[in-house]
């Protein structure tokens, strides 16, 4: 979808309070990129059919990562960072303090995945 | 695909002395996330068959858009600021100085989409 104007991340974000609410600011094709701010530790769960892009705007984000035995690692994102989740493979992204992440993904992804939670937002709310 | 370690975009940045010639830095699905440096003037062109994302990272970035009765519009995009040129769209790039941008669009997307130029860079390369 065409842009008309420039989108500024650092204002986008500023307008942004809700947590574990994502904001959709642009689509490419079917792709959308959405803005989050987020605190404190988010729900395990997994996108059985697509990838998801974290790109950390602000704060520090732990996302853990739990493989098949269980096994979990961490991987802290820092401002300017990009980490890509891998399709069915479970996460849940950790904030100590407060973040604000770019995510893009297909059009249509829950936030929440495959988990039954209360922390499930309203699919494409844009900013 | 799965990223094992964060990719940092300031440091990938830094490795990146060629202008105009996309490196892919992370994959979601079948898209990819590229990284350009720029200088001077690109050549006319569209992307026939899709839309195409700049984030800028560096710099300033003024994109040209030229519509079927031939006015150019202008947007400058500074460090922060993302812009979607719309599929078919015929733009233009043009940096005064330097800068640097991610790219983000589907997996095959040749830089100079539609036009006959020597600009043209070998696609699909890693950083």
């Amino acid at each position: 979808m065409h842009t008309e104007q420039p989108i500024d991340l650092v204002t986008k974000a500023s307008l942004l309070h809700d947590y574990w609410s994502p904001r959709v600011l642009a689509e490419v094709n079917d792709y959308q990129v959405k803005i989050a701010r987020m605190k404190g530790e988010f729900v395990w769960h997994r996108h059985e059919h697509t990838d998801e892009l974290f790109l950390l705007l602000e704060g520090q984000l732990d996302m853990e990562i739990r493989d098949e035995a269980g096994d979990i690692t961490t991987t802290t994102l820092w401002p300017g960072q990009l980490f890509v989740v891998g399709k069915n493979i479970e996460h849940r992204p950790v904030v100590p303090t407060e973040a604000v992440a770019i995510i893009i993904e297909p059009r249509g992804v829950v936030n929440t995945g495959d988990a039954d939670s209360d922390l499930r937002a309203k699919n494409d709310v844009w900013l």
